[in-house]
């Protein structure tokens, strides 16, 4: 499965050594052709990672014939060095498949300001290189993964053609992008334009709307790398519903793993004037740690959702205003609805729904409650 | 001290039962005058609190004869019936004190979404005005307690004049104001529109850049009332100063008292290209839960410091930035800095610097660490 659950690619993931526990570290994902087209999403923080700054550059050509992944490093506020670290990780990987740097992208995820290895990533370069394997997605998603308590992966199948995914990201999670890795390819034979497209338009309701604590991150970056393999173009519609379909299913199983969560809740706007609004108000929800505290301890605290929705710019009244958490409507016209005992808060999943009565827009976002562990868990030591 | 350490101001506080474990939850405050001048500023949330609705419409007229307060139950998104409480408490203060009600303010705190209990308010107020005293600033300070574990009372003396206030504040502090309540009296003679000025002058830079979780309340209420009891009208300067120290001091001991904290956070933003920008880089760094984390830790992670001035839209150059933690240069340049291991995060305030390398403004906002204290505060029972 993973990302080499479509024709064309090969992966490794093996242990560089770039974390001092011996854990894998080091992925590599290769594009064997037919096509070598490729699409990508940034962080849309202004402090850009050495290996964001390198990939946006290689996608401009819309081609990319391999990717190498670390974690164990972020290489974010790592200076001039750092760039020329990710040059270097690009280059081995070149020099190693017989490719053009230009088109190898890089991504590390781990502690920001920290310089990477050197000596231990280039040859971990070349032992991933000679593991390359049409099995070797699953190895891959392993070898990316750092606070995150299981590897993320995920596969939509169309009529002839697959495309496949993995997933890192366990905190800083928060839209523009969330913060993740994520490489997606397929065998469809599709071009960098409507690679671009399909997965544009993917983000922007998957992964841009997974808000787990509000922080974004200098190293977000999803790659959508296609193979032409299948021999097949599907239509652009089922195309975009597969990316669409893969991009979900991971940003959901981002939220399913964020950092001490106990509850994952999913925030549902509907009433709204505008899906500018529903996004607005969804993220000033999923951003509010009070209600993230009160979900934790299964309050249905809806003054707290309320105060949250009054931060907004979004159209609406608040005597109007109507909530529910896990279909109880809790608050009706800005006050005391049912009963609040009414509320059954023991399982993980909780919904929160507010209707703002001002139109017939909508938008979903997901957060996770606010917990003693996440706050061990980025406390106890550096991450 | 507190509200009654300026002439022409008595006060109260007693538990009238709002509280269901019958801690102090009703404070008066009357103007004796002669002048009844009166200004005030209230929460920027667009759900407001029915008490917030009222003396909104009091304070147009620039004139306050008495403020009834209640902690217990903030009156918000009650409705109606919520609108009529408020008025009923206003009318009843005024037939006790033989005052106009149009000129009584009334403030409330406490959960959102309840009713208030007012078969015990209305007697409240009865007895509180029977224990009006030119002593009572302290026993009204306690009085509108909510979370706090302390009482909070700050006074400011002029030549001949004194300004003093109280404030509640604990949890759901964000600019906009900060949440609290905070009444402050003077014996000065100053007119409305001069209270009006020196008020909002002095929240801008104070309560406003007190941000201790994010979180913005339906209540936020901040008065200044003037009795003209001194004689003496002050020089616009002198009394702005002081106006503002004690809101800088109220401010300081909001923060000091916060929901779970354990460390005091003060960031300093410095070389902004405009005020603008030094408070907005400011507010992105207090709500940075990663970065709360990390200092609750004792974690120089200046790394998160700059993942958050990169969510802005502030004049910067990513590789001009500079970070200091507890003066120790981190972070030069957008890079590693000076060692880290030689910054001393042992003591409760910890100073964060940020300096954009683009002008000359700077801002100062206050803010504390997130704790699992925090967490258990808001999640083991509704407040």
């Amino acid at each position: 499965m993973s990302v080499t659950a479509a024709q064309g690619f090969t992966a490794a993931g093996i242990a560089a050594g770039i974390k001092s526990n011996g854990n894998p570290d080091l992925a590599l994902v290769v594009n064997n052709g037919p096509r070598l087209a490729a699409a990508g999403v940034f962080t849309s923080n202004r402090v850009k990672a050495a290996p964001v700054l390198w990939s946006e550059q290689v996608l401009k050509g819309g081609q990319v014939s391999a990717v190498v992944l670390n974690s164990g490093g972020a290489n974010a506020c790592t200076g001039p060095q750092g760039f020329q670290d990710t040059h270097a990780t690009a280059e081995k990987a070149a020099t190693v498949l017989g490719l053009n740097a230009g088109e190898v992208a890089v991504a590390s995820t781990g502690l920001i300001g920290l310089l990477l290895p050197m000596d231990k990533l280039l040859p971990g370069v070349e032992t991933a290189a000679a593991q390359l394997d049409e099995d070797g997605g699953e190895k891959a998603a392993i070898a990316i993964k750092t606070t995150d308590t299981v590897h993320k992966t995920a596969v939509a199948r169309g009529d002839g053609w697959t495309v496949g995914g993995m997933a890192k990201g366990a905190g800083m999670l928060a839209p523009g992008l969330a913060t993740m890795l994520v490489v997606l390819t397929t065998d469809a034979d599709v071009d960098s334009a409507a690679l671009d497209g399909a997965l544009r338009d993917a983000t922007r309701v998957t992964f841009d709307r997974v808000d787990s604590d509000g922080c974004m991150s200098t190293n977000d970056t999803v790659l959508l790398l296609a193979s032409g393999a299948s021999g097949v173009t599907p239509a652009t519609a089922a195309f975009a519903e597969a990316v669409r379909a893969v991009c979900d299913d991971l940003g959901r199983q981002l939220i399913g793993d964020a950092e001490g969560a106990s509850k994952d809740i999913r925030i549902d706007v509907v009433g709204a004037a505008t899906e500018a609004d529903a996004v607005e108000v969804g993220r000033s929800i999923a951003r509010n740690n009070l209600l993230k505290c009160a979900i934790h301890g299964e309050d249905p605290n809806w003054g707290r959702v309320l105060s949250a929705i009054g931060t907004t710019s979004a159209a609406f009244e608040p005597d109007q205003l109507n909530v529910a958490i896990n279909g109880v409507w809790v608050c009706k016209n800005g006050g005391v609805g049912e009963d609040r005992d009414l509320v059954d808060m023991r399982y993980r999943e909780v919904v929160v729904t507010a209707d703002l009565a001002a139109g017939g827009e909508s938008a979903t976002i997901w957060t996770n409650d606010l917990t003693a562990d996440y706050v061990h868990e980025n406390s106890a030591y550096s991450s």
